[in-house]
């Protein structure tokens, strides 16, 4: 295949990926195009969910209603009906395995495959729109470049597969759930991990251009997902208003104080209350609002204090109002920097490639990623870990609805990732 | 029909109606089921749905999604179609119309007939419950009585129709969406409160046991419903937090200060925010947070008070956090107060009621209602209008989720409003 | 003495009481003068501080060096040394007694003696500015009518003592501290309220124009003034902003959560955070902040609630950040209704004054007064209590820099109160 | 003199200045003080007051009572007569200049004389308490070291004055005001900072223990203190709660919204409130508050941004409730890094010393310092700047009630300093 149409196809797997996101542990067609592209290149071994992780440990997952109307939705846009059944019930997700010879290292990629509540961008300016692969899950979008990383990935597996340079096992993991940082844990706690000698993970973008690689982050925002529950009681708000317990008031009083807690000597923090639902009628006395939000921080200590924090807010804003209050982690991630060395060999590699023009080897992050567990559980059985950034323009943020990738940068991160497996596979 | 099966039809009726309550302009099934009996009654006109009210005055009216749900709802529950078809689009409700006579006045009784979304209880302590009336609608409830309203709506129609004493109008009108203060206005801006010589309204218990009648109510509350959107611009909540403009700050700052705006001299006032809603996900700064609320003043100008001072709060709530906002009211209902000599002769009428024990002439009443909407109108026009509330033992507050009528007042209402019907005729 | 050279010496005793304006428990001078016009006119007993009232149930005491601070000013000022040796320490006001004779009542009339932390308006539109009684005291004025209190109280005394028709007890009351609350509870634990048949108190204006007289007040909103304090840990902010304890947060949510206490289904409320000071620098993180407030209800009941509220807003604030609070009550009076009888036989006297165009039996108060802690002391003892308003016209709200009284109506106060007395005596 | 004797003479009089701390702009007696051991050490030139900078662009001036009370006090404590007429109305502090040839470079040392609004512990387990050298002003304390700063000070001074190495200018900067961020500005923007070849600021602690040197900072926070004044209409809480606009729930929003700003992606924000002020009493409706507060920003953009945003809150939150509100600068400091050379030179130095046993070239700061004003204005000249850390042991954190330094560092602070200055002389 000629590099040419090798682009092509990358571009056009991307392209289909984008049209058809899906949220968190919903990516039940996304997960039937991935096994597809997987049986088509060949693989040793292949793991669909429950196989793929420790299912138990799973965090923000949807409601039953919720998982049944997105597989519905994959059935209905003809996903297979096999990976359906594996996957039902929010067990989306898969791990293929290659295995070229016993002389190289272990070496897992992981790349996340989820999307975003985001409704994207409509217009002559949005290149998805006017190329026609606009999002047609209306109010889902992947606006963090998930797509990019799942076709990179792909893209990475079928050069490893058919790669004479690289005689050990390459795994790449098909992660749910980073957006809602639910799916690295039961990854992390699954045997996947267990001797491996090399784990990378990949992000696209981050605000640096196409033609730049960054070798390995440090400096990731730890972070915890949560969800906050305000139970009070139900009064009719023109007869009996001091009858009430007003559940209204104690979460529009947290919500407030959540954000106004103290900055950190240590280092960054992020608040972020995103979500809020509650109360029945405009005459009626809240009885229960619900809030979800997540709170980051430079170091695992300023993670914990943020949270001691937010749950003592969330308790005594309930209280205030004579209300209950419930406080659940729904997602979390720890720190976990890149290995110095393995960033280098990242950079080494990338300083080679013809397309690339800017190269670091290791950068901050400021962000989250619960690629992280992952990192930390290679890392304690004595592993090293990395997580690189494959350079590509965008022309909005992260997460907003006009966000996209240039195509360019998929080549790119396909080659500049396959030929450090190839290397790590030397280096042993 | 001797009384013993009266009381009991009367019984049967409204648990048929409590069982299948339905929100605010949605009440086909309802409207369905009063058509069958008018119908089986026998009047001389029937109007339903536009035919009913100035139908560009709704407010509140639900989306349509809605309103196709419970359209759809009610054909499965065995509503008839030549009603459905009336009725589609939200044109619920209906006016039932007697003419026995020109010498006598013209008379309306208005009842109302949504019910709330509120979840009924469903245990042992609940009568309903128990004895397997309860909602079939799960999240919604006749948990202020409309059930009753209208149940004992049709039995004075049926007493007025058969009555030799009577022989003037009697129009009954079956008022949708009191709940949101969305009916009121509509059916006052039609041709049916033309020439009313009297107007009667009527609410079960309140406070008020079996028993007790009030003739008239005064001091209802003016009230206006509100809903509010905030709009900002959703950002990476990680990577960019001051790049978004934060719609969740802004509401809950709106919140905590609508709840907050001063008390009036000259009168009672009621503030709440009854329902929120918005943002997408834990991670990303939320774009839009919508609420919905109500205020409510003892007089017209306290109302106007509270209106400019949510406004305000409202609009710089927005601007602190640089979103845009708009306020838009949703329902509506102006203070009137019932005529002392309707009252006294509800009153004198109750009176001579062997079952009714305690008797009031007027009484002050605390909350609010559209049908203020109805009486102005009338008055207006040179009639005289009057509230009445027939008392019922009830085990729970107004709104919540135990709330019961004592059944034994169905046939007091019933009694002492047709009697009052009859007793405005010789008065003429 | 003629009618005009009478006016005209209350018109000059008012104008003095006007320009030395004393806050709660400061009245020094005002005790002293008051002392010099008792002595003037004669009686039989006199009480001063001590021995006026049970000292130890004093409310709203301001710190030592305050009560010092104006006791030195009052000295500089020319109050009687025996007078200020008396009064020291907060112990300022007084009682003075006629006993004209043992046939008759024992009537109570009581006045309030202090001024407001307010700055008199100073330009050509405000009276006491253009004619030279100012205050002379700048930053306090006498912005509730209480020199007007204490000339009409002198002037009765003066009456009743030359009257050869009043044959009972007749006892004058100079209350300190009631803009705070905090005398009336000693006042009533004293002995002068034992044996009363009559008390009656008085108020000028509120919105009553001159001319006009009411006989007694209902419905005064029983009130509780309150201090809270927070106190957390001061912190380097720049350097620790997550070590500190943060008083300043716990105020300000508490501030926002104070006002926004549901309103009351049983009637009014009134909630009011009337003082705020705390902190040291920009730069630290406040060690502790004080808020002084009010809250109000029409019934005792209410009022409870209300307290309730406020103590658990107060603390649970203080959790929310860390710091301990502390609820102080500073002042209290609850609601006392005036006797109808009573009132009405004040009201038939107004009716026979030639200068009284407007008489009203009873009216409601809407505000608070802790006489009502002296009405009810003598109600529980058998006697009779009212509470009558003079009107006067007044160019602008009370509690407000540009308040003045028309001074007329001392003139008229003292003739209708004075006669009320007589009144009383035959009565009986 | 000894080294035992010199250190001796260091302690006592750090332990004088510790006695006597001055606010911002109030350091008259320690002007005075200091104009004492320079002439006893002997300069050429001494400037004092306005002579040292440019008067009308101090900030964060205390009002003239405010002056006028300090300097009463510090003539009654011994202050001279003749440095309290050049200090009057807030021009303390005061520029040493040393002229020991025209060979060496011209260097300036600049300390911070003024000390905190903060009440100093008074127990036996703070050494100032048991040694008797406590604050004598009660609720002033050195407690951020200046104490220390002006010794080391006048320590190097003495030790330049008497050295045969250094061939220079010498200049001592004693500079008041730094805790508000008031005094860095005029200082300079005077012609003292014309032509400098070295700056040299000086801090001592800051988590650094007795022993390390730290030879420049990087990364102090920008910094802005501002003043906040809210202005609405009082009333009578009880009678017209809501005739009344009021600037206690103004302010109170505003406290709440400024701290929930949100964090900045670029680097660290800080955000305090630390004075709150206003109101008059409990029952009336507030007219005025007052807020003091800073903003610190990683960099100078960041800076900008809170302030924006600060703004922005304090306006929309006056207009909520109907308020005027004012936003004033009162003190302000950039950010300015020190020039790695230089920090290298002092390390150099410090690492000779026998009694340091760590050193460090450059270190994060976190905090913020006006010197930066002072460092800008130099290197905007051609001069190179840097900012020094002496390590001391302290039992608490700066800005406490138990903030204390180890004496020993003391003689370390000024041989590694005047050393420093003797090493630039051969350097250049």
């Amino acid at each position: 295949m000629s590099d040419e149409s090798a682009r092509n196809r990358l571009r056009t797997l991307r392209r289909q990926f984008h049209r058809y996101p899906e949220p968190a542990w919903c990516e039940y067609y996304t997960t039937s195009r991935i096994v597809d592209e997987v049986e088509r290149i060949g693989v040793d071994r292949l793991y669909i969910g429950t196989e793929a992780y420790a299912s138990e440990h799973r965090m923000a997952l949807p409601d039953s209603a919720t998982l049944r109307e997105w597989h519905d939705r994959a059935a209905d846009a003809g996903a297979r009906s096999d990976v359906l059944e594996l996957t039902e019930d929010g067990h989306t997700g898969a791990i293929a395995v290659l295995e070229k010879g016993t002389d190289g290292p272990t070496v897992v990629l992981r790349v996340d495959i989820d999307a975003l509540p985001q409704r994207e961008a409509n217009d002559s300016e949005h290149v998805p729109s006017v190329e026609g692969f606009r999002s047609t899950n209306d109010g889902v979008m992947h606006a963090c470049g998930h797509d990019a990383h799942i076709t990179t990935g792909l893209g990475v597996l079928e050069a490893v597969s058919r790669s004479d340079e690289f005689d050990g096992t390459f795994t790449l993991i098909f992660q749910p759930a980073e957006e809602r940082a639910g799916g690295g844990k039961p990854m992390a706690l699954s045997r996947h991990t267990d001797d491996v000698d090399y784990f990378l993970g990949l992000h696209v973008g981050l605000g640096h251009p196409t033609g730049s690689v960054v070798g390995g982050i440090v400096k990731p925002l730890a972070v915890t997902n949560f969800e906050a529950r305000f139970r009070g009681e139900s009064a009719h708000a023109g007869k009996n208003p001091s009858q009430g317990r007003n559940a209204m008031q104690a979460a529009s009083t947290a919500v407030q104080n959540v954000y106004s807690i103290p900055r950190h000597v240590d280092g960054m923090t992020r608040i972020n209350v995103g979500r809020i639902d509650g109360g029945t009628a405009p005459n009626i006395v809240a009885e229960e609002v619900r809030i979800e939000g997540e709170i980051r921080g430079e170091t695992n200590e300023i993670l914990q204090f943020l949270r001691a924090e937010t749950e003592r807010v969330v308790d005594t804003a309930a209280e205030m109002h004579s209300c209950d209050s419930e406080f659940e982690v729904t997602g979390e991630a720890p720190r976990a920097d890149s290995d110095p060395e393995f960033s280098r060999t990242v950079a080494d590699v990338a300083r080679e490639h013809g397309a690339v023009t800017d190269v670091t080897e290791t950068s901050e992050f400021g962000a989250s990623e619960d690629a992280t567990y992952l990192m930390k559980a290679v890392e304690e059985q004595g592993g090293t870990a990395s997580y690189a950034i494959i350079g590509t323009d965008h022309p909005a943020p992260h997460h907003s609805s006009r966000f996209d990738v240039d195509e360019r940068s998929l080549g790119i991160g396909v080659e500049v990732l396959s030929e450090t497996v190839t290397a790590l596979s030397s280096r042993q």
